[in-house]
């Protein structure tokens, strides 16, 4: 797939895809796009020009078979196979997102936590041991793991992330309140929950 | 102010903003736009164009005054005066924000939390006390709140967020892997972790 997709069409397929998880666990086996937009306030010409970047699906004036429609969008989206993702930064944030659940239901799971503090080392969270940031390398190279999430300060992010890099991951998602500087053919996504909060504020005063 | 002023200018002031204090931390008195961005990942361009929705401020072939330009941010967005937000739903997410220090460099403070488990209710996070969510009504009009996050799970967040709107609330950063559906004039950005890394793996697969 080498043609332009909008970035807002690759950040709502994982919404789709869990929405119509959602609906198969309540029983819904053929669904029209205006049931699957319903509840994501996205109109259904929206979810239907989403999809077209990657083929025809579904059948006009039928609907879509959700779990067929589950399966294409696994596919598309990379996740049809669990993916292993690591997490350096074992802090609250860490912690918390060592055990979030939402990961999961898209077949992505943190299989390793690393910290660089003594006293963290060794420790569990739930399944996860937390090992030493300094073996790190050893466990990307081993399985081969292409994505990792960044939960240190931002003052020691650029080190851990030109860390990861050098071990081989190409995709990072930075919750550290800083911008990353990395080659150009490594992804990053930044979750700033601050600068969320504050331009939620901005809208507030001045919109 | 009511020109349009785009989302992505928008969600940079407060990232601006953080950059400068840290800048001011570093000792820096005056600084370039060229300096200013250039952590930023940026174009100087860029961060001109943002500032000129509000205003000329610093000086050709100078520069920007460090201090002044802080003070003219705070303003902008809207935080020159502490901002009072509250949180609902004190999970682990929940735990790890009422601790999160990035809020409070920019001015705004999680001074209630609120949840429906009992055995949670009256704990103490850091100095917060965590209140029945059936109290939050009182607390919300007591100090006239406008901002509330969200940290409850998909299947309780419309309903909180119902009746954070009620009480008051008129911008709120949501957490829960749902969309919300409110009155137009109710701000809501969303921060969807598992979304995020689902469109990390999407790119890594697919570009």
């Amino acid at each position: 797939m080498k043609k332009y997709i909008p970035e807002d069409t690759i950040k709502r397929l994982p919404v789709y895809l869990r929405n119509l998880l959602n609906m198969k666990k309540m029983g819904e086996k053929i669904i029209s796009s205006k049931k699957i937009t319903l509840s994501l306030n996205i109109l259904p010409e929206q979810f239907r020009k989403d999809l077209s970047y990657f083929g025809t699906f579904g059948k006009r004036g039928v609907g879509y078979e959700v779990d067929k429609l589950i399966k294409i969008l696994e596919k598309i989206i990379g996740i049809d196979k669990e993916i292993k993702v690591i997490l350096v930064g074992v802090g609250r944030l860490g912690s918390a997102l060592i055990k979030f659940k939402g990961f999961s239901i898209l077949n992505m799971k943190i299989v390793y936590a690393f910290d660089n503090d003594p006293e963290k080392i060794g420790k569990l969270i739930d399944d996860i041991k937390i090992e030493d940031i300094n073996q790190m390398d050893k466990f990307i190279k081993k399985e081969k793991i292409k994505v990792g999430i960044i939960t240190v300060p931002a003052s020691s992010a650029q080190e851990v992330a030109e860390k990861m890099v050098k071990s081989g991951i190409k995709a990072i998602l930075n919750f550290a309140p800083t911008i990353l500087n990395l080659p150009k053919d490594i992804y990053v996504n930044y979750v700033d929950m601050a600068s969320e909060l504050g331009s939620l504020i901005f809208k507030l005063k001045n919109l």
